[in-house]
């Protein structure tokens, strides 16, 4: 028996307790978890520094972000909402018969299998979201490790491990893969009922193909990337120019631009120097390391393509081989002409300022491009009159849009959606982040006249679990 | 330009203002096109039974389902819940860093594309459950009609794209095409953005390869059949044989086999006579006419291939070459060796007895079978205390299961689910019946820091729409 195959195999065996453990013990498994990693920072942000170049700062962030997910998390499984409990008493003049006593809710789908991303190595990682909202789901998690971090990896699975299997979680509930193929062999097992993936629109289509290609196809959670396009108003621009170039500096440059929100294109009216200022700005900017040796050399390989297309300018193109930051630009028809080359996601810290006469065109343009994870809008308060159609058609091109904000920094609310039109996502009505990501890794199920005490609980009379049910 | 081109095209151009129209205008809707199909029962039934063979008893009570749920999906756009609307005020406090205005609701997808099904030429056709949920969700509709009732399906479709015009409905919210080339072109079609099916496993899993091959890939929700095993404790056999007999013989005949729901398989106690009950009771039951002519040989052709299975015996088995209702029985190992093979649907008046000596293999067996639709548990309440592992096994394996009452008959209600585990149907985690089947039809945006006058009504602070807003 492969380590893959024991790993799943454990995940089989816990799953019907962990799926019926009380909200409480699994609340607490999950609070462990965050209570252990916090317990252990002093250990693993060096570690995480060491594989990932992310620097102290960032990755102490990371980690909090991490550990208040896994409570946030727990505070989702005490509150129930997500089991959508509904029970129809029956009636007897229901209008298309009589009407049975009909109660349904929303059980765990079982073994979730999550591939963990190289960027963010704690909250996309091990122990990110798409782990803790399978947890918080009642499935258990085989994690298939990012090679780019192993060591912390495999630290993190420990510490996990051993908080979950403390706080009285089945054996089995969690367990951590290592290797590519090991990575496919989980995601053809029969007993993995739903894949979670962030990384590469190239490697997750992949793997989203073999999740649809087995005998039992399984729903594949697959956050690809997106170049984010950013609008700035002649009206923002003439009153916050500076503001904006500073605002998009920032956020393109941010952890080296190795972020799926990272704003890669920009829209600006021509002729109002906002490209001048971006490029003093951006100029001044150095080269931070990148995640590792593979994401950079994909970087300079994917900016110099970009570079070459017709109708762009190299306006910061440094020649010495580093991964520092560049600033590239053309003007609207030219970005309309190559428009599915030029908006191909660059992952890294690049930024192509596109020039536009009218703002109309723009709205044009957008309409046609890729399902994003975000767009931008930057305007002015007297302005939205005249922005709803192009506010519509961002909104119907991306999973989240911004006004006067950046799109880096994905806050964990129950008000978020990270996700957006394919090839942003596989599957656009879910999102990875926030607490509505729970509801991917749930399936209903409806029980007819059952007697009370073959019920799950948050269907039945009394409301051991005290969720919300809605009765009617 | 075709005229799916032309269906597709028109609902693209209405897609925008159905989506934006204030819930008083889309129920006002919904609720004229039940008004219309009411007022034309006595023109539609003799219609469809002509086309149908179901009876006018039955088609009338399809044709009030119908209007029904038009009705009821009416009142959850008036009740606004399938929005989601969710509000984060912003929050300088949040531990990840301050928390930004953030709000998330649920927007309609877009043109949605209904493969009608020929076993409910009202419920699960032109006017049905997909084309009612997906207009309830604010998305244009465009119909393929079935084959098996053209004449009905054009008058259907005349009357409601006239109902909705008349109240008020953009143009093009509404279509019928027809042609099994014409529905691939329709799929194929870069203006659909979903599509939901009702029929068989072959043609469903076809139709959804369609679907995930588009360059832009679109959910494709397909409810492709089930054989639906009921299991009969030896309580319930030894107190109830005569009367579950005669459930199950009515159940499985009844409007002659074809649903979805019809229990195929059931499982009872080797040597309790039950067995003979229902030969005794099939044995009376007449042929009823198929739907048409392919159902019918196909029935025959899937009967021909049980009935030679290895351990089949034939109980009832009419050499007539007529459709009339047959009964096969075989015992649990046997059933067990040729799961795969025995537990195929066969759609029409076929029942399928196995026998067990110990109930703790036949939840071995279920365990091992595929995706179903519905499971039934037929057993005495001084039972329930041994029946957890087997109910559990029943859950796992469906989407609905059943206590003393038989599946057919899906009532449209809040706690429905219709739609279980794979191949039963595509999209396990979806329903295709009842209120919670809008929701397949919609996908959540979210808004930071956006302008209250570009906000979609759902998410503004006045709550202009009334909608239930989850403010956090």
């Amino acid at each position: 028996m492969s380590a893959t195959d024991q790993a799943v195999s454990a995940a089989v065996a816990a799953a019907e307790d962990w799926a019926a453990a009380p909200p409480e013990a699994r609340a607490r498994a999950l609070k462990a978890a965050a209570d252990a990693l916090e317990a252990a920072r002093a250990e693993l942000v060096p570690l995480a520094d060491s594989e990932s170049h992310l620097g102290p700062a960032r990755l102490n962030g990371e980690l909090t972000r991490t550990t208040f997910q896994l409570g946030l998390f727990a505070e989702q499984v005490l509150a129930g909402g997500f089991y959508d409990a509904r029970i129809d008493r029956p009636d007897p003049e229901w209008p298309t018969g009589p009407r049975p006593d009909l109660r349904r809710y929303r059980t765990a789908l079982g073994p979730v299998l999550v591939f963990a991303a190289s960027n963010f190595p704690f909250a996309f990682s091990v122990a990110g979201g798409d782990t803790a909202s399978a947890l918080a789901a009642g499935c258990p998690v085989v994690v298939k490790a990012h090679p780019g971090h192993p060591a912390l990896s495999r630290r993190t699975a420990e510490i996990v491990t051993a908080a979950l299997r403390d706080a009285g979680a089945p054996e089995g509930t969690f367990a951590l893969i290592e290797g590519e193929q090991e990575g496919v062999e989980a995601l053809r097992h029969p007993g993995i009922k739903a894949a979670a993936f962030t990384g590469s629109e190239r490697g997750g289509l992949a793997l989203a193909k073999i999740a649809a290609d087995r005998p039992e196809p399984i729903p594949f959670y697959g956050e690809l990337g997106s170049t984010n396009p950013v609008v700035v108003t002649s009206g923002a621009a003439k009153a916050r120019g500076e503001e904006i170039a500073k605002g998009y500096v920032g956020s393109v440059t941010q952890g080296a631009g190795q972020f799926c929100t990272n704003p890669g294109i920009l829209f600006v009216p021509a002729g109002d120097g906002i490209v001048d200022r971006i490029s003093a700005l951006l100029g001044e900017v150095a080269a931070s390391p990148m995640l590792n040796d593979r994401i950079e050399s994909g970087f300079l390989d994917a900016a110099r393509t970009l570079g070459e297309r017709p109708g762009v300018q190299r306006l910061i193109w440094p020649e010495d081989g580093s991964a520092a930051p560049r600033l590239l630009t053309m003007d609207l028809a030219a970005f309309a002409a190559d428009s599915q080359a030029a908006a191909r996601e660059c992952f890294g810290p690049l930024g192509l300022v596109v020039t536009y006469e009218r703002l109309r065109d723009v709205a044009e343009v957008l309409a046609k491009l890729p399902g994003q994870l975000t767009t931008s809008l930057h305007g002015e308060a007297d302005e939205t009159g005249e922005l709803t159609g192009l506010a519509g058609v961002l909104a119907e091109r991306s999973g989240r849009v911004l006004w006067n904000q950046w799109p880096t920094g994905v806050s964990v609310t129950h008000a978020m959606q990270h996700g957006g039109p394919y090839p942003a996502t596989t599957t656009p009505a879910t999102t990875s982040v926030g607490t509505a990501a729970i509801e991917r890794f749930l399936r209903p199920v409806s029980y007819q006249n059952w007697p009370q005490d073959l019920l799950p609980q948050p269907l039945r009379d009394g409301n051991p679990w005290n969720v919300p049910q809605q009765i009617t």
